[in-house]
């Protein structure tokens, strides 16, 4: 079945999110239900290859399945695009093998990944395990999904080699404990606390590598990862500005009343009104276009492998970074002026219309984008590439 | 004693009120507490003419009160403005002893007053009492701080004549309920719910008079009270603006790190937050100084009573617009950029950096800022002066 | 030869225009010089089918080809795009082989195209000639390329009928005047003067048609010409923006001096430089996509002929509005804020920095952004498709 | 006579200005004709004590000149405000009674005062002439109003002490050559080119004294000038801005024409006209009290003279960044915004509306904005005030 099939079924569930969005992220529960429910539709096997029984979706396909879920529930797009991410990243160790095995499991067991290794913090530490393997002790904030995920990628540093070495575990492993302290203003059900390690066993096994470190990038290739978050980050900005725009017109549509001074029967013919809507959503479809080119660069570059070039990745970074800059700065505009479009009574908690705000908001502050812009101005004005680390 | 005593009381409020800030509206409670906390302070009692027992105090003073007040929170400075607007209308209809007996009162019992006087609700309806006097019965939506009042202000229609009367009635009179509907995004502290009457009596005596009918004004003075409202949101949304200014100043000071990229070792020194804190900052003081003058302008119309004319009137009608395009926009800018400023982790609830943004965002939706525009628009390009209505 | 060798080309007529263009402006001589480079470089033939001796290219590479000309001399490009849209516009009319002979003419002669049609003029008038054929009389404002034309498409009405006639004719007829009154702030070398026809002779075979009439379109593809316009407007638009971007980023290379207060060497260093010219580079990059994307539907439309619905013309004109709101915005903010990337200094005449401004601004007010926003968002409100009129 | 004459005056003189703004700048020739018009109204002589033949008008009736004069025509609000703080200074030097005597003759000759001290250029030398006194050498770019000007103040290095020196000149003393080279985009009637000195005589008593030295203040009081000339710069913009505004609304009222798809009869009556006058007019209110208030926060520390604090001095400062900040963003936007509200035919050079935006634009270049508002920010974060120097 082709992409445009798999459009259709992120759709529907896209529909079923919308339907009580407000009321689920009110209640604050775990997001189970909505992996369950990507689970069933079948989209967490999206990307993974067909002869390893997944569904052998490219990048396109797996972003237009984003921009669909996002509109509707920014918390559950954020989770689906990271999976994707974290699902392809163990290709990207020289353990095929393991790789193969563990995406046929993915097929198999429905499972749902997360990742565990935000740069900001202070590393996990590895200890030699005496039997082999490691030991595995610390920290980390902010692992979005981690605690409703099957299995983690989890980044760690090896003191005695001084490597950063990436493993995966079970995410149900004893002595991981998922804290439970995400209590923030947006992405409220992207299940983004921190996770404690306290002498969590990692087979050796399980180990996928030293790459990618982003202090010692060897190839291109292994520095594609940050780029990738960047990437999903600004699909989900994008469908968070879409989302917010369809949402409050159906609201200007179905509820808003005319302002007397508007001298208009219904605010649909309010000429302020029009012409808000329409330069906005003029925008975003400059925004999605934008977002479209850089998955397509990104995928060009994840089937170049081992011979993309450093030039390549860096032109690849700045597309990602312009992706960044516009809609980071579109999705909270619009999401913040929407309300001027629909009037005073579109402030109540019912309609809950501030959520996509709160969304755009807290994604937008992952990581400053005024430095996304700098790296295109710098590249702009002395042709110097991004160096690549953690969000470049 | 002076205005500069009671701005320093009015900063004293402030910072009890800052201090809980977050927890009292995560609670969500009826503002009783901070009422208390108005009337202990003398706060209510403010504009009183001294020789009725009050403080005597100017408008310059009281929304210089106001934006200290509201700059700490924004629901309580917004009751407060219309307290005290609620209590100088009663001077505006043509019962001075009356007017004086209540402000007298006011002072002796601690008063909060509030009204219930939508003008885009069905009107109340009074139908003549067999003993003289009205009943009255209706529902009005948005009745700011009726649940937590002592006495409130009420218009409603006199179908036999057609008038529109307003009368004064203790908040506790059997047949009024307070419908504890307000769960909007913010103000959430406004006790902004809804009120029904039903067969409430009000003795001809509490009667004001048929002024002000906004749809029929007979003098220039009759139609300032909109004009107040309008200058008191706009206060208060240039406190908003200063308020969340300063929180977040406070927050990157104390709490926020430097990024990466910017090369520098704390947030303060980091080239972009001190360029945006400026830019921001002038702004506001550009704003504080518009809304300081439209109430120097409304004081002066207020002193000139009955010999306000039509084009004074339309004058002070105009400065109050500006002050309110201006104020709206900037409020809502400043309140959704601070967080580019304070980072991620000032996105977590207990922080409660939003509040600015919710507050804002719901004030600016009181009437739309674009036919404020609009009225100094026309009289730039024609001469028009705005006509009197419920919101000019 | 391909799109890509005649974007070469482009590239190098660019490079020409680009070395001497505030030279050029400030004599303000008729582009004469600038047609004839175009007609050298074989780009006035682009889009002549190959089959009448023309390179054969589509509308892709005829809009790959504006955006190098523009980028470089925003009135060239203007021209140039006219003159596509007037040479294709041949083909609208019900007289096939007509036009293949004047196509064939213009590869052959190397004929300049403009026309004479503002739809907010009085229209020309067309008169009975007593030996057949007509005679023409009236004066339009605005006849862009027309004086350096060799060949001018022009629209009048002949009242007897009440047909709205489209005719060519040579632009050196005996008894066309043109009135060299184009002194604007922008387009300078556009040749935009009026047209003054005073009993100029038609012969009958010269009327192409009473199509395409704006105020009784028959056919969804006769009302596409205003489309074409649009969109080589939007295309001119986000070239000025690039132009003055790289114009701009250029200057601040190799001659900005760095602030004292930046506190760094040279001006490439100063952050604010640094992402102010990458916030307006990621922007222009979303804004061509945009212009890109209305391009192929454009062509699409073209090639659907008389295949072509209203509901597919409804959306292309959404798209090219689109287009259109966003390329405005942007080219008049890109070429107004470099300044403040390139210092004091680039204010120089020499410089001549200001011209990109001075273009952007004079091509948005070629009718107003604001009315291309509200059939955006009427379109998303209610559904309503733009009804084809002259800009639409 | 007092302040409000003097503002009537000022008037009569501005609609004068207006009158044939476009014409005299179309001619480019040196603004005599201007000056001796501001010489024959009196305003040169406005601020000179009354004690010695002035009109001794304050800091606040200065502005207000300013203002009326600065939005007909900005180069001359420009030279006039700059002639009052040259003559404002020779009170700063330990030599009143040589103060005095140059006031006194001042008035008497109807002197027109400039300044040669641009701080980016490398300094005049001053050299120890034989019978005492000195000889100046150098050129420095930019001296406003040099070429036109009666008497120069102008600073100088003396090698030998390390000492800078001001001294007065005659502006015709031979060995001074004015360049006549500012050929630039916008105040281009403010003489502002270069000045060369080639072995100019300066007698002993024409040095007022080695301050104000930007590198090394004693006092707060001598470094007061570099804040006056950014006051004197923030009131010509918000007057630039004032005069775009109003003179396009003057076209709008008079000749713009209502676009059709307005749906309504005039320009003055179309939606977004009229809301978007309006939000500009709200905005330069704002901005007009903004300056108003660094007036008189200026008028006051010039008060205080030697008395005048480090801190106080540096509260200055910062509303004198205020006022910057604000009026530089405005009046660049207002000039360029204009356009769209005037539409299409107000792009003639006959209309001249551009020179509003050529002017703002050239005046917001004089230092860079974004480092007052990096000056207001630090002060905010850090409580840190500006360091005196030629721009702050």
């Amino acid at each position: 079945m082709g992409g445009q099939h798999w459009v259709g079924v992120a759709r529907g569930v896209a529909d079923r999110l919308a339907a009580d969005a407000v009321e689920r992220e009110g209640k604050g529960a775990e997001p189970l239900p909505e992996i369950a429910l990507l689970r069933e539709s079948g989209l967490l096997a999206l990307t993974a290859p067909a002869g390893l029984g997944g569904h052998g979706q490219d990048w396109a396909t797996a972003h237009a399945v984003l921009a669909e879920v996002a509109a509707a529930d920014a918390s559950v797009g954020h989770l689906l695009g990271y999976h994707y991410l974290h699902l392809w990243r163990l290709w990207l160790f020289d353990v095929p093998e393991r790789a193969a095995e563990l995406v046929r499991a993915t097929v198999e067991h429905g499972w749902f990944w997360a990742g565990v290794a935000n740069p900001r913090d202070d590393a996990l530490v590895l200890t030699d395990a005496p039997g082999g393997g490691f030991t595995v002790d610390g920290r980390k904030f902010f692992a979005t999904g981690a605690s409703v995920a099957d299995r983690l990628v989890v980044s760690g540093l090896h003191p005695p080699t001084g490597d950063k070495l990436t493993f995966v575990v079970d995410a149900g492993t004893p002595g991981i404990r998922y804290l439970g302290d995400w209590d923030n203003l947006g992405q409220r059900m992207s299940a983004s606390g921190g996770v404690d390690f306290r002498g969590v066993s990692v087979p050796a096994r399980d180990v996928l590598g030293a790459q990618p470190a982003h202090d010692a990038p060897t190839a291109p290739r292994d520095s594609l990862p940050a780029l990738g978050f960047q990437l999903v980050l600004s699909r989900v900005l994008a469908a968070v500005g879409r989302g917010a725009l369809e949402t409050a017109a159906d609201y200007t549509r179905t509820h808003s009343r005319a302002w007397p001074a508007a001298g208009v029967d219904r605010a649909v013919e309010d000429p302020h009104v029009l012409a808000a809507y329409g330069g906005l959503r003029a925008r975003l479809d400059a925004a999605d276009l934008l977002v479209d080119a850089a998955t397509a660069a990104f995928a060009e570059a994840d089937l170049a492998g081992a011979a993309l070039t450093a030039g390549a990745r860096g032109d690849l970074s700045l597309r990602v970074s312009a992706a960044k800059v516009v809609t980071a700065d579109l999705a909270v505009e619009v999401a913040n002026r929407v309300f001027e479009l629909t009037g005073a009574r579109a402030t109540s908690a019912r309609v809950g219309l501030d959520r996509f705000w709160r969304n755009a908001r807290t994604l937008t502050l992952h990581d400053p984008t005024v430095y996304k812009a700098t790296e295109l101005g710098r590249h702009l004005l002395t042709g110097e590439l991004p160096v690549p680390d953690g969000y470049s």
